[in-house]
């Protein structure tokens, strides 16, 4: 299983549209997402997003956030922790709080989560993104699984 | 790829039951819906919905609202617009709201999020349904991504 | 088509936690979860649920409740009722309401869903679980779907 975790953040008209941009700062705007729960398979392997086939049918686990209160801070944080013999993702979004502390607990999360699956953590990435509302603002961090199906022959 | 779209509204006894009735009006109460997000790949192609197979897993968009308050004008719109490269869908559901309007909005979210991927739009189709609330009420329109794994056999 | 009923209730330091502990006591807690609607194939097999691959996707009906106030009673029902074309799942989830009214909920709206499309009842299970919130509990109840692609191999 290969997964890619990407971020993104944009303004927009309305709440759909800045949803959407953001998706699209991400990378993922052009497919259809699915969202799944949290779990990895071992062995799975984290790359860089490749150019995904427009319109495809992706799993992702999504953290996001929109306001529409100008001045507020938005922030979206996404951690994988992959132990042995499986990994877990933990995901986390907040409004006004400081971005390292969603972020810490973001990552508090998922070592409780492997903790008490007794893995233990060989790898850790975590993807953390902020926004400071002007209009309506929306930021998204995701963990992508990618297959074969979903990616674009270039 | 192959996309219908339905709609259907309906009371019923309680929320549940209400949303299950509109889905059975919208002929699509006997599979399993699996929400996605939004986008559609090139060269799709809108057609009448065909019998599906009950119980089967069915990819969808959907766009939905309930009232539990007599009175309420409750309206869904669901909107496809599809260009060279990929096609999107945009949902809109409102309460006490002109179905104009939220028709309209349904149809400027889509366009604007054609025109931020530079999608010229060759095709669209708008699906729209209302209901004066009796006392628990739902409408639902969708936008049902169809295959063969899914259509019954005749 | 084979399906499976589990449930769990858990403690956690935090909602997401207290959650992914109550997945782990049902025995789904290292599968990804992709939330389905509520509709089985006639034919439909009630079965334990096996051990699944870490990491699976897996599609289920999912009845879940979290609080964080201490004393609230916390409970989640899923029921299945199957008859000669195909079968339907209601889930109902709720705070501080009897167990027993609780569990009625979920049968009356399942014969209600069966009722309406003229499908009489051959089979009917109920899973109902109950917590009494310490500080942050969570309850889920769930109908897993399976298939030979999610089952570990043992």
């Amino acid at each position: 299983m290969k997964v890619a975790i990407v971020s993104g953040k944009a303004e927009g008209p309305n709440k759909l549209n800045s949803f959407d941009n953001a998706l699209l700062k991400a990378r993922i705007g052009d497919v259809n997402l699915i969202k799944v729960s949290s779990m990895v398979e071992k062995g799975t392997e984290i790359t860089d997003l490749p150019k995904l086939k427009p319109g495809a049918m992706v799993n992702c686990v999504l953290s996001k956030i929109t306001s529409e209160k100008k001045g507020d801070l938005i922030s979206a944080a996404i951690v994988i922790a992959i132990g042995d013999n499986l990994g877990c993702v933990a995901e986390n979004a907040r409004i006004n709080t400081s971005p390292k502390e969603v972020k810490e607990e973001a990552i508090d999360m998922v070592k409780y989560m492997m903790d008490k699956r007794n893995e233990k953590i060989n790898e850790m990435v975590v993807e953390e993104i902020n926004h400071k509302v002007e209009e309506i603002g929306t930021v998204v961090a995701s963990l992508v699984y990618l297959n074969e199906e979903i990616i674009a022959i270039q």
